[in-house]
C-alpha cells in the first residue's frame, strides 16, 4: 500500500508555526509531523497568489508552462495533473477542498467531452475525484457556487438554514446590540463566529478525509486535503477567536525607507486597502490573533485526523505533506495579502514525511535545499512507483533529500528557485502604470544570496539576503549592482529556454529518433543505393 | 460566399518560380495568381522543417507556443487548429493532401474522444476534415500507413497492384536493362516515372480538389491543398523530367569561405550525405532540372485547377493563398534540404489574392513588409468575418497589407521576423557536440539588415544582409559584432516573455476584471463597511 495525503493550508505563512519559528502560536501536531519527516525551510511557491500557485502543484509546471497565469483561470485542457500520473500507479486520486480550478469549458465543449462523464469530471475538478470540493469562499456574488458544496447542505440539515449559511453562521457573528458582524471586515476580527468550532469549516473537512480514509479500503490512495483557512474572511469560532492577542502579534517587518522611491509596481500594491490598513498596528493587533486562531485550529484537528490514521494504521504506509499555497504579508514591508515575492508571501511551509526505511535517516531533519511546489508531483509519482516524465514535469523528486543523509542536498540540486507573478488583472497596471495585458509579468530568481524579480517593462528589484535578510532594501535601481541584475537576467533567459514544451514526446523517444527513421527506410540525399552500405546517414559519408 | 483556397507545396524555395526570378522556370499560372494579388517576397516560415512549420501554420502560432518542435512530434490536444476557428464562421474547412500531424493519441485516449468521432478526427487530422489526407512519402516502413490513401487505392483500381505503388510507380522508374530505378536516389532523377504525368500524385490532389469545390455546394469552404512535390523523392513523369537539363541550373550560392572555421551546428550539417552530395555540381546537374520539372508540373496543374474555379464561377469569392511550409538549399552554402536559416530555406513564396473589392488597389503588387506563416490565420479568420483571438493567435492580419495602397506597411508592423528550430531529433547533437536532448534549439530573429541565430550553448550566427545578401560571412563569432548580438539576444528575450501562454482567457476578459470581483462582492482587507462607500478597491484610499 503507497497512500499519499497531501495537506494544503491557504495563505499560511511558513513562519506561523512553532517549528518555523513562531514564538507563541504552538502547533504541536504539525511540528510531530516535521519530528517524523522532513521540514525544508527553504520552500517556494510558483506564484504568490492562489490559483496559478495550486496549478503548479497539480501540474508540476511553472506558471510560464501551465499559463494559468492568476486565478480563476482555467487550467487548459492538454494540461496533465495529478490524477492523471497517480491513477495509471493505481491510486484513487481525491479531493477535500479548495484547487481554486476552473474548468476549460470551452475546450471541453470543442472536444465533446461530457461534462458528466469521468473524462469530464477529472478535467474539470483539475484531476481530482472531487469527494468534496468546496473552494472555501462565497461572497455574494457565489452564493449559488456555495449552495453546491457539502459543507452548505451539512449546515443546511444543521438548521442554519439561510441563502449562505458559509457568511452568516461560519464567517460571521452576533453584533453586539444584535444583526451581523461580518467576517469580511478587519474591524470584526476578534468575534466568534456563531458555530460551535467542531461545526466549522476545518473540523469539517477534516471529517471528511477521515469518511474518505475510511471508505477507501484497501485500494491506495492520494487525498489532497486542502483547507481554505486562515486564508481571509478571518473570524474564528470560541476558543480559537480570543485565544492570542495584541501581545502575541510578531511586530511588522518594516521599515520607512521601503517608501521611498519604491519599485512602481510595489507601490501600487502598498496603496491597496489591504496595505494601508495592515500597516496600521491597531489593524494588525485585531487581525492577526485571529489568523493565529485559525491556525490553532488546523493544528487541533490535524492532531484528531493523525491520531484517526494511527488508529487505522494508515500512518506507515503514507506518505504526508504539509504545506501552503503561499504566505501573507500580514503588513511586512507596508503589504497585505500577498502577490509580490517577499520571503512572507513566496516562501511556504512545507513538511513531508516519508514512510518508508530508507528515510528513516532524514527524520526529524531540517532541509535548506531549494524547493519548489513543482517538487510534489514528481515525488508523489516516485513514491507510487513510477517514473516521472521530465519532458513535462520541471520538478525534482524530493525522494533522495528524503531518503538520504539528513540535510545532504544532491549534486546537482538547484540552486535557484522560480517564481513568477503576473498583474495584469489590477486595475492599476492600465489605469496607473499603463501596462498593456500582457506587460505585467514579473519573475523571482532567487538563490541563497539574491533575490532577483524580473519586472516587465521596468527596473527590476534586487535584495541582498546575506546582507539584507528582511529584504528592506531594493538595490535594483542600484548602478553598483547592475552587473548582478544583468547576470540573474541571463539566467533568467536561459530558463525561459529551458521550459517544457514538447509535452507530447519524450527525451528519450527524441534521443531514439534517428534509428527509428533509418529502420522505416528513410533514405535522405543519398546518390545511390552504394551509399547506404557505407554508413548511417547522420554520419559524415565522405571517404 | 467566402471560400479560401490554401495552396500550400513541400519544400518549394521562394526564387523557384518565374515572379520569384528564376530565370528559366516559367510558372505562368503561378504568376498570374502574382498578378491578381500580393506577392510577398519577405515571408518566413516559423520552422524551416515540415512538421514544426506547418504546426505554426494551422495553430497560427510559434514552435515555442505549439510545442511540436520538429517532425512526428504529435499537437497536444489543446492546441485549437485552422477548423476550429473557421467551423464557427460557417467554412466547411478540409484537406487534401499533406499535413504532416501526428495525433496526440494518449491524450485522446485519457480524455475519452472516440477516435472514430467527429471531435476525434478532427483532433487528430489537425483540425480539418481529412477529405484525402495524404502526407506524400512512403518509405518501405510506412507502407501500411500508405495503403489507407486515396492514391493508394486510385493506383490499385488503375491495375498498379503492387505493396507500395506510391513507390514502384509514382516515384521510380525502369532502369535500363529491367529493374526498378528508385526516386529515393538522386542518381535516378532525370529518369521518368512509370505513370503517365496524369496519374502521378500532383494533378490527383489537383483532381481531389476539384472534386471537393464541386461537391461543396453553396455552403463556404476553406480548402487546404497540400501538395507534396517538390519534395523529395525527386523523380518526375514526362515530360517533366526531360524539361530542364544542366544548362538551366542557376548556379549555387556558396564560398570556401562558408567552410572555414563554420558554426559547430552548421558545420554538422555539411557533413551530411545530401550537403556532400549537393555541394557537387555533377549531383546538382542531375537533380535540380527534376526539381524544376515538378514544380512545373505543379504550375500547369494549378492552371487547370484555376481554370476549373473561373468556369464555376468561385474566383470571385474564393481568397487563395499560395505557399510553401520552407524552401530547399539544393547545394548553397554547400548544404542539401532544408533546417537551416539561409534565406533558401526559411524564406518561402506566398502570395495572396483577396476577391474583395477592398483588394483591388494592390493587386499585382509585391509587398517587402515581413510576413510570416502564423498571418495566414488570423487573415482567414478575419476574411471570414470574424476576430482573431490574439490571446491565442501570435500573427497579424495581412488584409491591411492587401487591402491598403499598394506596397505600403502599416504603423507598427513588425521588424522582425521570428523563426526556430531544434536538432534534437540528430544523432550528432549528442554524438557529436555532446548536448542533451533540451538543449538544442536555435532562433533566428530577421530584420531588414539583419539575420541573428541564437543558438542554446554556441556562439550565435550573424549575417549582414545588407553587406552580404547571400549570406555567405557568418560574423556571429566576430567580437567587433558582440553589440550588434547583444541587442538581439535581448530582442529575443523579450520576444519569449510575449508568447501568448494564457490561452483560455482573453485580454479583454482580463483586463475587465476589477469590476467583475467588485460585483461579486470580493471585498480583500476593508476594516469596516465604510471603507467600502469611500471607493474602488484597488484605489488609493487613503483621504
Amino acid at each position: 500500500m503507497t497512500n499519499i495525503l497531501f495537506i494544503m493550508c491557504d495563505q499560511l505563512r511558513h513562519d506561523y508555526l512553532s517549528c518555523g519559528g513562531h514564538p507563541h502560536l504552538k502547533t504541536p501536531n504539525i511540528d510531530a509531523l516535521a519530528a517524523r519527516g522532513v521540514r525544508f525551510d527553504r520552500a517556494y511557491v510558483q506564484s504568490p497568489v492562489c490559483g496559478p500557485s495550486r496549478m503548479s502543484y497539480y501540474t508540476g509546471r511553472y506558471v510560464a508552462s501551465h499559463g494559468a497565469i492568476w486565478n480563476f483561470v482555467p487550467l487548459r485542457v492538454g494540461e496533465r495533473t495529478m490524477g492523471d500520473y497517480l491513477r495509471p500507479l493505481g491510486l484513487r486520486t481525491a479531493l477535500v477542498g479548495k484547487t481554486h480550478m476552473a474548468a476549460d469549458e470551452a475546450t471541453m465543449a470543442l472536444y465533446g467531452i461530457a461534462k458528466d462523464s469521468v473524462e469530464g469530471v477529472h478535467l474539470a475538478e483539475c484531476g481530482f475525484e472531487p469527494y468534496d470540493r468546496d473552494d472555501g469562499i462565497y461572497p455574494p456574488g457565489f452564493t449559488e457556487k456555495g449552495k453546491k458544496t457539502g459543507y452548505y447542505r451539512y449546515l443546511r440539515d444543521k438548521g442554519y438554514d439561510t441563502d449562505n449559511p458559509w457568511h452568516d453562521f461560519a464567517n460571521a457573528a452576533e453584533r453586539q446590540g444584535g444583526g451581523t458582524a461580518s467576517g469580511w471586515y478587519l474591524a470584526n476580527a476578534p468575534l466568534a463566529v456563531r458555530l460551535p468550532a467542531e461545526e466549522t469549516e476545518t473540523p469539517y473537512m477534516t471529517r471528511r478525509a477521515m469518511d474518505f480514509m475510511a471508505e477507501a479500503g484497501d485500494r491506495p490512495w492520494c487525498l489532497h486535503l486542502s483547507y481554505i483557512k486562515p486564508h481571509w474572511p478571518l473570524m474564528a469560532p470560541a476558543p480559537y477567536n480570543a485565544m492570542y492577542g495584541p501581545e502575541h502579534v510578531v511586530p511588522a517587518v518594516r521599515d520607512g525607507a521601503e517608501k521611498q522611491a519604491p519599485h512602481p509596481v510595489y507601490a501600487e500594491f502598498q496603496s491597496h486597502p489591504e496595505s494601508l490598513n495592515f500597516s496600521q498596528d491597531k489593524v494588525r493587533e485585531t487581525a492577526i490573533p485571529t489568523y493565529m486562531g485559525l491556525v490553532k485550529q488546523i493544528d487541533d484537528s490535524l492532531g484528531e485526523l493523525f491520531a484517526f490514521m494511527e488508529e487505522k494504521g494508515l500512518m506507515q504506509d503514507t506518505m504526508i505533506v504539509f504545506c501552503s499555497d503561499h504566505g501573507d504579508y500580514l503588513g511586512d514591508h507596508w503589504l497585505g495579502e500577498k502577490e509580490l515575492f517577499h520571503e512572507c508571501a513566496v516562501r511556504v511551509p512545507m513538511i513531508v514525511v516519508d514512510p518508508s526505511p530508507e528515510a528513516d535517516g532524514a527524520r526529524g531533519s531540517v532541509s535548506h535545499a531549494l524547493v519548489e511546489a513543482v517538487d510534489l508531483l514528481p515525488t508523489f509519482i516516485e513514491f507510487a512507483g513510477g517514473t516521472p516524465p521530465d519532458h513535462v514535469l520541471e520538478g525534482r523528486s524530493l525522494l533522495p533529500l528524503l531518503r538520504g543523509p539528513a540535510g545532504r542536498v544532491p549534486a546537482g540540486w538547484r540552486d535557484m528557485a522560480v517564481s513568477e507573478f503576473d498583474y495584469s488583472f489590477r486595475r492599476f497596471a492600465r489605469e496607473t502604470l499603463g501596462r498593456d495585458v500582457d506587460e505585467c509579468g514579473t519573475t523571482m530568481l532567487r538563490t541563497e544570496r539574491w533575490k532577483y524579480v524580473y519586472c516587465d517593462g521596468f527596473r527590476p528589484m534586487l535584495f541582498d539576503l546575506a546582507a539584507d535578510p528582511d529584504e528592506l532594501n531594493d538595490l535594483g535601481g542600484d548602478p553598483d549592482h547592475g552587473p548582478v541584475c544583468a547576470s540573474f537576467q541571463a539566467r533568467l533567459f536561459l530558463w525561459m529556454r529551458q521550459r517544457r514544451r514538447h509535452v507530447t514526446i519524450s527525451r528519450a523517444d527524441i534521443a531514439a529518433w534517428t534509428d527509428k527513421a533509418m529502420g522505416y527506410g528513410i533514405r535522405i540525399g543519398f546518390w545511390s543505393e552504394d551509399e547506404t552500405v557505407r554508413g548511417r546517414p547522420d554520419e559524415t559519408s565522405t571517404p
